[in-house]
């Protein structure tokens, strides 16, 4: 389960016999295969792969493997990228008042599920510190009321605490679009919605007024059209006509949850693979 | 299970006493109540009610039931309906070349899933003429090249053959305002989508360019607004980044049966009031 | 959502007529019924009723009604209960060691969406005290060597801290065939399958091992027969031949959660009646 | 989406390269893989992969393909088989007197869904023939008064039209021994439970005793012990106290026709292989 393990992700123009190559290439130095994904976008023609391999298995280090690998990848116009499970993945987490994500996100954490360091938790309210502190991981309030400077200090923190990613749980601020452009592909959001209906403010109420017989929520990458980025992983729940907009809150955490836990971990896992605006999602 | 019934619906401003003034009613009769719902819309403060009720413990029939309920009903401003399980609804269905909804709604027919009688089957095209006469129903082709003139004489032939209700089994045509206007509450259509995402034209395209995670479909009333009407049922299921539109139409059609057929039913048999856009659907 | 409400339950033979007597008990005294729900069942001809009655619509409180509605419920042979919800229901919580359950219910208790007083949680293991005694909660530990004893100190504890409800949150220890039967109906367990099948150990190696292609879990009173007691909720999880049982395992988290969340809240709205060894759930 | 492709699904012992043996292989052949699927049994450590290969990028037919693989395969202990798109598989169904699963299977077949041959239908009674001769399909009665005369002839007949697969469309009549062993991993059965639970006789009756909340069916081979096979498909829905076991029988006929439509289709595309008393499927 937790084996040393490294993740290759990859995407190039398809043809014939990039698998071949890119096995043969890690059969050739001995290399073991858990996991072994693959697929072509049939718009762009752009295939897409994602191979585990057992690192105790190759005669070399993460940084030899690329070196390596770098000429085979030049041959085929690949674009690629190497995870090593050895080094854990640093999460940011943006939360507002709201907590069930967080109390989530956190118990998946202590738990051992969520194989990430959690250098710290940001807010624009102070509700949330003492859970946050009682983890042992530090609390940062920043002050909203100048948008322009309270981003640009988040994104300081995001740099100085080197975070991989960083994930809204329930942060509900729109992000500035130059913040969403220099992060893309490392924000994620979880809009409580089954985007594309009911995008931005309120869509428990939209829901509620449209009368629809099913809610749900979206885990997406945030770009600067809102809402409207790739989206990673989403889910419905059953409402009818006795819930009021309150019960389908309560319904909507539920799934907010699960589906933000689930779309985090294909990401942190290198599962996600962004091809224009959609995901390939390796499960 | 296939007891005579009557089905009492009722809908009234909402006050202290309603219950007890209806269930009064029926138990000084003597009626055995098999079957009650209640539902308070908090928007309009509009109450709605059904009842199913044995029609043997009743000294009387449906009609001098009505007639002795018009002075309680008066006294609460109820609008209501009485119906019989002795009288089948009359379902007169309009397709179009796809066939799996008709196939689907047949068969429960006659198997004795779906208890109406269907006086007739019209489409715009000869498509699906055998397979409907093999039932031993009438096929009647419309020709839709005066729209106008084919919605005049599908008015007709409703009309005509009695019919309660008016099915488009993907009929793929979009109905004129004032025949929708006329039988507001008796058009039942499925859509081949989660609405209120992706209304219109080519909804599987539209879900796999935007590259969603589920797909649905939606079970509605007819109104003059394009895919707009109150949503009787909903589905989803998901789909991955490996799904094809093509995939996308054929998952998409075990909804479409599936939800049509729920949708359909709760309908037949009185199980759905209408409350503007909305619908309670006592299930 | 939150106002002052009494909620009636009742069970008693079918006949005509009882709901006309309660709900005509009701009106007499100018009551609002805010919910309402019945059911018959087939087997042994009883009824089953279920309203919520706004408090401040009557003239009396809570006993009184009790005192006055004694008479109606003789003449009818029923089994019934009153519970007002100014008095919070008093729940007990039994962990061992695992805390998916337990971290989901008291983030649920702090938020507000799950309305109880928890006077303690009991556990026969210390890893979760600091979190218990975080929330402001009692924590007590039980030796579990003296398995007599320490169910003898259990019981004393629950009665001591007047609880209502005994949740077995993953406590993984079976119950004394007395203690079931002393608090029958009172005791909530979640086991991690969909049973019937696989009661007992180590039911997710035992799915594992079956090649089953989803899993569950399941909320049930507990009775003196291990996991055969009356079944509140279930639900299943979508699983396949990638999963190894640590993945079943994690998934199975999830649903035991929801489901036990599900399950209990029904439970403490008085939404659930026991019918031999099944359950009506007024939902 | 059909183009002419050949299906290569492999099984052997574990060991590193072997994804790059095979895809070297058909690399140097200039053989274009559409979709490739790879997955490692962890307790048999077995290793199983699924490919597809555009025929036509391919300078040779399927049997000089089977040839030229031969080698190879010896190699690493293969157990493998090349399927051609071009020559469809051939289905023989048995159907008792339900006919929900028969209609969903001929209705899939008749609009081009399920890419088969249908050389006959066998029943036990005659109550379908005008209904699969009006597909223009051959049905045949046999009659089980000596039922080791009638599975003689059953057997002949599949024989005789050559079939691939047989399918038990609710069949209801279990098979001798010496038939399953005979076609194993041939013979697909729909039963109508969530196995394990209720296997056997009557289990929507089953279920409704046991007071479960949801219902489920299941897809699978059939092996010597009753219901006991591995597992290809599976699904559940969800039901409630108010339900019947008329209305369990109802839910179900919708989900065991998806769940042996799905699981036959999985079936038919080669996605699924046998590994003990489990299932593999490469969705």
């Amino acid at each position: 389960m937790n084996k040393h393990r490294y993740t290759l992700t990859i995407s190039c123009p398809d043809r014939a016999g990039i698998i071949a190559a890119v096995t043969g290439f890690i059969a050739q130095h001995g290399g073991f295969i858990v996991e072994a994904s693959y697929h072509t976008d049939l718009e762009t023609q752009r295939f897409f792969m994602r191979q585990e391999i057992l690192a105790d298995s190759l005669p070399f280090d993460a940084n030899e493997f690329r070196r390596r690998f770098a000429q085979l990848s030049g041959e085929f116009g690949m674009v690629w990228q190497l995870s090593d499970s050895a080094r854990k993945k640093r999460l940011v987490i943006l939360v507002s008042r709201q907590d069930h994500c967080l109390n989530d996100l956190l118990h998946r954490w202590r738990n051992g599920e969520l194989l990430v360091d959690i250098p710290c938790v940001i807010s624009n309210h102070e509700d949330l510190r003492s859970f946050v502190e009682w983890h042992g991981i530090p609390f940062i309030r920043v002050d909203m009321a100048d948008k322009a400077a309270a981003f640009a200090t988040i994104g300081a923190l995001f740099e100085q605490h080197q975070g991989d990613t960083l994930v809204l749980a329930r942060f509900m601020q729109i992000l500035p679009a130059d913040f969403c452009q220099r992060y893309a592909g490392r924000v994620i959001n979880i809009h409580h919605s089954f985007l594309p209906s009911f995008a931005g403010a309120r869509p428990y109420h939209q829901a509620y007024h449209r009368g629809v017989k099913l809610i749900g929520a979206t885990c997406h990458y945030v770009t600067d059209e809102l809402d409207a980025g790739p989206i990673i992983e989403q889910d419905t729940v059953r409402v009818d006509h006795g819930d009021t907009v309150d019960d389908l809150v309560r319904y909507g955490r539920d799934i907010e949850k699960t589906v933000l836990a689930r779309g985090l971990r294909y990401h942190i896992e290198d599962r996600v693979l962004i091809c224009g605006n959609k995901t390939i999602v390796f499960r």
